[in-house]
């Protein structure tokens, strides 16, 4: 990787700070947040604004430039990646260590008197203006909304925004069709008494009308914003998609409709102008419904008196617990996703000895593979195809500097997904195509030990993710092992692989409660620096379980995986199980036998099933 | 119980609430808050001005009085006393269920357009001031400080401010002299740039000078404030206990010393204004730090700009990791302890089967034999003596009203501990008399596995307490049982038997790192209402642990019980527990008679002992 030359696009940027047809006022520092008008995770090559002007790409990262300095905050997992995309003109702020200044603190120490501190209004979530505004401010500066992005005028070669053919999907794949969403979602919103709801992530439009899109990558959604009144439905979206016969039919945008769900088509673009209207219009008393992470502009846009904020939306909730249909999707996308996995691993036991199986050929195989099975549409995240020393990089991507040769003496650990349209898939196994030694036997089978702690876990009803997520680090703990990530996230249903509200982390403490019908990762690990990396994950439903008393009727939930592709064996050290962690492995194995070698003999894959009969041989445990 | 009739106090205190002599202007709602100037947790009879205008003198409750009404809001464990205390004057607001307003949200509801809502400012924290002062003026009315108590007025038989003599404590139980804490905290100070620390929790000003008091009931506190500066040192306490030469001698008051550590001796009374002058005084950069919780008064004596608050002191981080000679305390207080509770529970054996043993006779013969114990100050909190039914209700104390008879068919729960000047104890055992059922016993082996979870727990460094939390329930949760409160709280040395900032639990999220010295309790339980109730808490002491592989160097943590007192065996399924549980009982059990046998022997508690042997006989399980 050879840094990016930004000395002319800072100097571009830095005339446009001071340039009234641009600014109101000069600005004295530009905030160049990651992420888009919507605070996706994944975001599409037109909104990489920061990566732009700085080169550095990963996915966390913002840059604040001044008219002296140009500095990017990142964390940990980006360090060396951010120090080699950057040149000279850049400062980089490790966060998370003692002596990185916070952004602001470093604007106050920067800055000369009465600044005007500079952001896209659209780009910045309104819960993060609000501190950052409070602590400029109480050092005499200001935070002020740049309205026309500066970037327009500097980013001559800046992608046009995606603009993609649009899927519908119909109730056997969503189990509920829009219109009964929209009856949910506005009883929801008599419940707290508002009037208007504002729909800004892109998952939750995607949810909502039974859409899917190819705006982004990984993550199957499409521009738009939607603003559900107790009477109208408005959609922001642009393009000739919505000229699609299908898209119409199923929006019934010709048919003749009760007024209260007809849905007035407007152009993305003028979702501002919208919201500000009926932010003009409002009687006392009528409240408008948004994230508290939408974008300061469109939270501007409702006068604070009637704005109703939450950090997590109804329909947020409502996408997280999976209904018959989507359960019954997310079952089969799984069991393909196996077939697909048995496949690639009997390839590679075959042909990892012959020396010419690199991280980057894996990946694809496997996507090859994945795209043989039935409704598949991309993958659901970049593969992390990982060898020996690269297994440690917890988000490792393989590209051609890093790429490395998987060998008979290194463990392989392949965290990938992809997007079927029944469903959402995000499995990570590792595996060793020689002899491993005792000390990754060992770490392997803490690991695993974790993992089926979870699985297996039964809890009340009522009760958050991140209260379990030490049952997957007890094992490890006992020797002095641990590992520095979450243990699991909630999967949509051909949706996001990554979404809220429900979790399983040490970390996140702001986690709904766990309900029947949800599904969350079970994905525990250990990484060993500059030697190898484990990594379990399954994705698991939760489901009611039966106890003997059954917490006095409040009733008792567990989970039950529907990742069914074999955890090799010969990585467990059985004597390290107890009997009923051994029996786990084996039933686990027995239902990965019985399920997915069903689809592999209906599909003929005879090789891949005798592979994955060998796989799912039972342990046997001394006594 | 019969209500305390109140109709003559809500009169006069009306009357007061217009009466210009004591209000500014007329106030139109008066709060009473639960809680002393200090933010106590147990507090002196002069300060319960909430039980004296409602009769309700549960721990936690929060009285409001307007012109027409008068609302006493409290927790569902207070739901029947404060029905059965308060009168009909009084509504009362079921703080947990759905229907139940907030204090706020009442108060508008009832209140006359711009009311005034008065608060006694000493009272009411300065968080919480806040909240209600937002929530109120949003509204229209002003929350505002009624710097004359009300109550002074009406409560004529108010009793005085205890001013108990003082107990000095040498190097042998505190390790550290207070010199050498007020050096520490002025470099924790100098640290965090404040020239002012404001001394406001009472252990904490009992701890920096290593004094004691028993001006409240339970915690070996006096009532003081100080003020630390990086040269002076004022110390805020009334009566003639300052004319005491032993405390003089300890202060060094009539020593010549460097000016820095001279302590300047002022009136209790004199804090707010002392407060005041250093608050006017202060040069830019010249910040005063406050705990968050300390009192809206005082809070407000320092400028906004010049205040440095923070959730916890670095007093109560200090006080909370004991050294070498508090450690010591805490295990020769817990042995004491368990002498005498050796011969309280061989003394009930005898005496139970009699039925002539009542709760309360059993929670002062509990409190008889810790008094015969060398340094024996008082108990540290109102003992919980239960059997049967009364066991479900989790802080029952026992009253002539609900007294019950000790049977060999119920279960007896005692929850009980004392003030020793080496130490503070707080033990929890569970005890048959006769033969408890299958199901008792399964329970009670359940919540004993739970606690040998926790108590044996292994996690690294840094580790926070509410990670810990499920440990304790997942035995339970596999049967579909639960306990609802936490599973442990911090313990002072020789100080309050509750304190922060570490715990274990699933509600406390802002607990601080768990580190080697901290003292907290175990106790998981469970409780079967109209039945009975388990619970079984030992006091442990965080260790460092020997581990494999040492959480690469950032180290590992686990417990050492400090409580040994031996575990009924009677009331264990040795089939449910696992080999591993079955050792920790037979090796804690050894550790008893060991430590405890030998002190028995040396105070020549045969009897005693001979029950101590019968009761640690080592489990046997079927293989």
């Amino acid at each position: 990787m050879s840094p990016k030359i930004t000395t002319e696009l800072l100097k571009q940027l830095r005339q446009v700070m001071k340039n009234p047809k641009y600014v109101q006022e000069p600005v004295q520092a530009y905030i160049v947040p990651s992420g888009d008008a919507h605070q996706s995770e994944y975001i599409a090559p037109c909104d990489c604004r920061r990566a732009f002007i700085s080169g550095f790409d990963g996915s966390a990262g913002t840059a604040i430039v001044t008219e002296q300095h140009a500095a990017m905050w990142t964390d940990g997992r980006y360090f060396l990646q951010a120090a080699h995309q950057m040149d000279n003109n850049w400062t980089l702020m490790k966060m998370g260590l003692k002596d990185t200044p916070t952004q602001e603190d470093w604007l106050v120490s920067v800055l000369p008197e009465g600044s005007k501190v500079g952001v896209d209004p659209f780009i910045i979530p309104a819960d993060q203006w609000k501190r950052m505004s409070k602590a400029l401010r109480s050092a005499g500066h200001d935070l002020v909304p740049v309205k026309e992005n500066l970037f327009d005028t500097i980013w001559t070669d800046c992608p046009q925004r995606p603009c993609k053919p649009l899927i519908t999907l119909d109730l056997s794949y969503t189990g509920v069709s829009w219109r009964d969403k929209i009856v949910a979602l506005r009883s929801k919103m008599a419940e707290r008494k508002v009037m208007w709801f504002v729909v800004t992530a892109l998952d939750e439009v995607a949810w909502l009308f039974n859409l899917r899109g190819s705006d982004v990558e990984y993550n199957p959604v499409f521009f738009a914003y939607a603003i559900i009144g107790m009477n109208t439905i408005r959609l922001f979206i642009d393009g000739d998609r919505m000229k699609d016969p299908p898209v119409r039919e199923h929006l019934q945008l010709d048919s003749t409709l009760e007024p209260e769900f007809k849905i007035q088509v407007l152009p993305y673009g003028s979702i501002l102008s919208e919201l500000q209207a009926i932010g003009a219009g409002l009687s006392p008393k009528e409240k408008v419904w948004l994230s508290d992470k939408a974008s300061y502009a469109l939270t501007e846009a409702i006068p604070k008196a009637y704005r109703y904020l939450t950090p997590y939306t109804p329909i947020c909730i409502a996408k997280a617990v999976k209904n018959a249909a989507e359960t019954e999707g997310m079952r089969r996308a799984h069991i393909k996703d196996a077939v697909a996995l048995c496949e690639l691993f009997n390839w590679l036991e075959k042909e990892v000895p012959k020396g010419t199986v690199t991280e980057i050929i894996a990946a694809d195989k496997a996507e090859e593979f994945r795209s043989q099975q039935k409704d598949f549409v991309e993958l659901s995240f970049a593969t992390i195809s990982s060898t020996g020393p690269n297994g440690a990089i917890i988000h490792y991507k393989p590209v051609p500097e890093t790429n490395r040769t998987l060998s008979v003496n290194e463990i392989y650990l392949l965290d990938s997904g992809a997007q079927y349209k029944d469903g959402t898939t995000d499995v990570t196994r590792t595996m060793h195509f020689g002899t491993p030694s005792a000390y990754e036997k060992e770490c392997f089978t803490y690991v695993l030990k974790g993992h089926i702690a979870v699985s297996a876990a039964i809890f009340p009803n009522g009760t958050k993710g991140h209260l379990l997520d030490s049952f997957a680090r007890s094992a490890l703990w006992d020797c002095g092992l641990d590992y520095l990530h979450g243990t699991g996230h909630g999967v949509g249903s051909f949706l996001n692989v990554h979404e809220g509200p429900c979790g399983i982390s040490y970390k996140t403490f702001a986690d709904e409660p766990l309900e029947a019908g949800m599904i969350v990762s079970d994905e525990p690990g250990y990484y060993e620096d500059g030697s190898f990396g484990i990594r379990i994950e399954n994705v698991v439903l939760v489901i009611p379980a039966e106890t003997k008393y059954n917490f006095k009727n409040r009733g008792s939930l567990t989970f039950e995986p529907l990742t069914l592709v074999p955890i090799q064996t010969k990585m467990i050290d059985v004597n390290l199980l107890t009997e009923k962690e051994c029996n786990w492995v084996n039933e686990y194995h027995q239902k990965c036998r019985e399920v997915v070698g069903a689809e592999l003999e209906r599909q003929g894959r005879h090789e891949a099933l005798r592979w994955l009969l060998r796989e799912t041989e039972p342990l046997a445990r001394v006594q």
